[in-house]
């Protein structure tokens, strides 16, 4: 397979994320990185391009001196895609740049600051006709893909209650003050946006319920707290949920719980049969039907569908995990843009929903980011009214 | 030791719990069976006064006969306990006659139907000294109480989220159109009161959180639901708490979740450290201290305190489970009851809950059960109200 | 149901097993303990009767004592059955003297010190038809029969391998040095007889592999060792199992495992089938057919069979363990005393293993406990040879 | 980091353990593959290279010619190592002739057929002082090197004992009969040589006791069996260990459990401390001082060693996993190919084992291929005789 090329804006040295994605484009040998904008400091971007053993004439100093030079390379160098991985508030004004200048994106979460943004944002990858992808990386999960495929095959019936968790205790003293690279921006308004554990995490339970369920949120009652002092977002936040058509939900998502590492996880009962998947141990995915014993389906076994199985590199009992997960991220929006690559320019973004009707392609796209997005500002908003029921907004798309 | 001889109230033929009362008072050969109005059908609970070879001039047809002949029996004859086991609509009544005879009880949870009742039963058990147990069995748990101990010590430091779950799967359907009789009565608005399964396990859950925590519900913000048509009582609740001091916590009680059996469990989490709970695995707790790694402490084993120590029968390894808990709570009673035979009738109830000051007795009082019936009535408030903040009031004992 | 009666030699205070084997003759309030020769001296053996309130004159300073007295006793007050919780020396002149007089006999494991000794008891209770009961209690498991019954049922296929294991840590240290009574005679070949581990938890090991799979052991390879210096006797051995048949097994049991606390386990795979359960969560069974995926199968379920039922006291999800367990092989040889005495003292014994052909009596019998000290005598006759293959004596029951 | 270019041998379509090769040299961005003789089939070796879009110029129709024309370039186009992932009759034969050309070489286990060929090729590496590392993945997981790291640093004490287990249940039927590649070839001896579970998985069993507990198999009692009617090699074997020192040890392995994935254990038990890992959860290490309680040691936590630091790539709860592990070995491997390569080719080989003294490396050597050959011998040795205790030779290195 021919590799497609990329650059990186943001992930330069000391950062986390980046390194991530670099691992996650490069497991299935698709896709070279062969340009950077990796820091917000001129200095230590060109610096971390050289780190990367980067051709120096594609190592820039600031993304806008990306978007100019790269813009203006002839079709053979064309980038095949960018990977934005800096602090979430550079999300929208970077990301809108490329995808007006047509580039194809791969984008962190939460995908932008506020639900205008994420607006704006669809209509200009609906207008350019980009493949945007937001790395819901959990969504990645070859078990993730089967409980979906167990909810939409009708195998737990009507679903009724949904309990989602993400819970993690890195934050259970005032690390920021410390001055943690990670927990610093992380804690900081400025750069998260209006929320703290709501956004970093809490984002991540509610897409789990949307791509799990298929269930579309009506309403949310929250209680976000700030439990260390003189953190300036919330820590800590618990919200029940209404679902459209009657079923209920709890999300709970929460960085003070000491000795929790990094415990996203989901149980979803329905009329006629429960399942429960945890991130830690990825690799296995309880499912019960009524009266019938718990069984415990394990990734890579000959019973999973397609979804789980298109997800899989190793066989059953070799397991697969957090890397593998994000590269299947990554694997689906390759998909999408080698797609959009053999229809020439002129394709319109078809989206990347898992289960998408007419599509195989698998990665969350600009939608749900969106709807993200609106989740995060619907959670601060019934908080900070004192835990009322408050209505999500849910476009048609 | 010399036995203790009591009588028994409802648990005849077809009854689940009333077996269970009489394993527990039988285990460790404290107490003996001799008297008993088992149903309140007067055939049927001489039947089963037969059926369990208890002495005919003891079998009566009901309880308002035993009372009567019980009551006039020499000093040498009276009974040292009466067990009721009858359905939740029966509690007050039964209770506060034998209490008002000066009788010591051990009774089934929920106490008894409103706060009104409530009030009026902790009132008479003041003014007639009598020993009154609500079988809050889980409470009884070697670990619940080490738990509980781990708190109180500061191990925890201060107490930030509590989360409680109690979830069964076997009413996801209309079971009680069937005629089955424990779902009959349980769905049932004349015997169980105002709540289904929050009476009937999220009491167990709050019970389990005041044990262990020691905290005091504000207020609570909950969405009860009845999921399964027809049913006339909730089949599931999620709770927003708002603990006094600050602490936050979610309970959740759910009687469709397929595939659940018994699934009490509770998570609990501070400044300082975290501690995780499970019934179904009741001889396990797992306790993690900031930073250091999780450690599972186990029934039985030397680094336990002296109140786990003295609910636990067996070494480690040989696991104790249901009954042993439900007779820890019997043993606890008995002690109580001991006491106040050995200080004669003058002396006035002290209480029994876990840590009293002034006790080792160790078993839910009246007033653990007062707090419970204003539990359940605050959740259906709440929720009835559309999911609206409520707060819970909380007499000082 | 009238009351059984019961003496117990042995188990008087600072004894441990002595009060599990009351506790579980109490359970189901069958059996009421009225005579007692508690100690091998008399004193403590007195004290100890007073201790548990038996009557002044079936309170006996030995065993010969009582043996005397109550065989001269008339018909209406006869000793339903004997308990013998002695150390493993006195088994068999204690054993052999009530059973040749004619009394019911419940003894604990392993059976007696030879299988000289063990041949002479069978022949005897098959002569004087009485019951004896050896409590291998972990049989008494409901779990356990479920998986007997899975193997007898042919859910696993022909069986090909089996892996036993029974480990603890409680002797890691040279503990009978300190005087702790449990060590102090396990250790002690006087008491104990020719092995340690091997006969105080192997042989469970073997009677745990005997009644699920029915299989024999041909022969036998085993490396016992004394790993804690100044022991006397082994404190860890494997051994490799060779069957009748063609399966192969492991059999591992230690007591010098640090941090396990007693924990037995067995897996069985079978050309169709495979199953493992472990003592220490004795309320799940793992089940899994070639190709399916892994089942729990839990305590107490709708789809267990009738011998899973029949010892099963409470619903799923409300954990039984192991005096519960225990208690199951008592009711087994309750039903058994019973079935003589309604025979009248001409009928002769008809065994207790589970499943046996022609009966529902569910208690390990005596030929059990002699297969048991066969077992024992091969293992520590392979060790002492260097580890070499030794055939097992079978002999037809 | 300038890219390490390689070849590899054997892989092409088809072949499961080439893609995973791939994907571990893939993972840190470090090698990229520039050539391939991918299959023993000239055609077919042609299309797998197509298919990997590798040159044309460097993609070979067998090794032999790989050989020839890759040992003729100049220094500046020079392989920097070859990855040999063929069938294990032909390990020896290509290892030994690209070892020869001074190639360095990364090798499949078991390193090659028979102890005679080990001994050469330990003493081919030494003179070439080429890099040759054999993948024994396993021992790329972080907490398998901090196991390592416990039992070196004292905290289990002296160890006594050992148990290893490697179970699967693909072969549980006759999947060869089928044509199925993997199975087909793993039980035929021209390919396998003299052994089946044994040298399959066995051997990872062996490296993994070795690595962690630095323990030297001086004899062992082996039971290989042959359950599928028609095998031509064992499926199934149980081995006791007698290790140097005293400590003892029971290895088993099987691809006949039905239902197990790929489930390799190791517990070890010390005076004082054991710990206990399992492959199939790889980021949990249980690890126990004596009367502690039980502690969970996850991969990423602050507390772990700077060896199992050294192979993690993402935080805890961040799961890491089988690829990961593998691509630990690589990147061992990159680093002594690094060094040699920085100290020109006049040095020798220095072996990479964990813990070296003398060196950070840590990648199974070619002294850990000979040894894990050798263990294989024996353990079919034993096993034909009977099962009789064989002596393992130990040549020192």
């Amino acid at each position: 397979m021919d590799q497609l090329i990329y650059a990186m804006i943001g992930g330069g040295q000391g950062a986390f994320i980046g390194a991530v994605h670099r691992m996650a484009a490069a497991l299935d040998q698709q896709a070279t990185l062969v340009a950077g904008a990796l820091s917000s400091t001129p200095e230590k971007s060109l610096a971390s391009a050289r780190a990367l053993a980067l051709p120096p004439d594609r190592s820039y100093p600031t993304w806008q001196a990306m978007l100019e030079a790269e813009a203006a390379r002839p079709a053979d160098q064309r980038l095949d895609f960018v990977s934005i991985v800096t602090p979430n508030d550079t999300h929208y004004p970077i990301a809108r740049a490329f995808v007006d200048a047509g580039f194809n994106v791969i984008l962190d979460k939460p995908m932008v600051h506020t639900s205008k943004q994420a607006a704006d944002l669809v209509a200009a990858v609906e207008r350019h006709g980009v493949v945007l992808a937001v790395t819901y990386n959990y969504t990645g999960y070859p078990l993730v893909r089967e409980a979906a495929r167990l909810v939409r095959t009708g195998a737990l019936g009507t679903i009724r209650k949904v309990f989602v968790e993400y819970h993690q205790g890195w934050l259970a003293t005032r690390l920021e003050a410390s001055g943690q690279k990670q927990a610093d921006w992380r804690t900081d308004p400025a750069r998260s946006g209006i929320a703290g554990a709501v956004g970093d995490i809490g984002s991540h339970a509610e897409n789990l319920v949307a791509t799990i369920t298929g269930l579309t949120i009506e309403s949310l009652c929250a209680d976000a707290t700030t439990f260390v002092e003189g953190r300036r977002l919330d820590d800590d936040a618990s919200v029940l949920l209404r679902f459209t058509g009657g079923a209920r939900g709890v999300l709970t998502c929460s960085q003070v719980c000491v000795g929790q590492e990094n415990n996203l996880s989901i149980r979803v009962y329905g009329t006629e049969g429960a399942l429960a998947w945890r991130q830690e141990e990825p690799n296995r995915l309880e499912f019960t039907t009524r009266d019938g014993p718990r069984q415990v389906l394990t990734r890579g076994s000959a019973s999973l569908g397609p979804e789980a199985a298109a997800a899989t590199r190793l066989p059953a009992g070799h397991p697969e995990a957090f890397i593998e997960a994000f590269a299947n991220i990554y694997r689906g929006a390759f998909e999408a843009i080698r797609a959009r690559k053999a229809a020439a320019a002129t394709s319109t973004e078809r989206g990347g929903r898992v289960f998408q009707p007419d599509s195989n392609l698998t990665y969350p796209n600009v939608h749900d980011g969106a709807r993200g997005v609106r989740f995060i500002e619907g959670v601060i908003a019934s908080s900070s009214a004192g835990g009322v029921w408050t209505p999500l907004d849910n476009p048609s798309q």
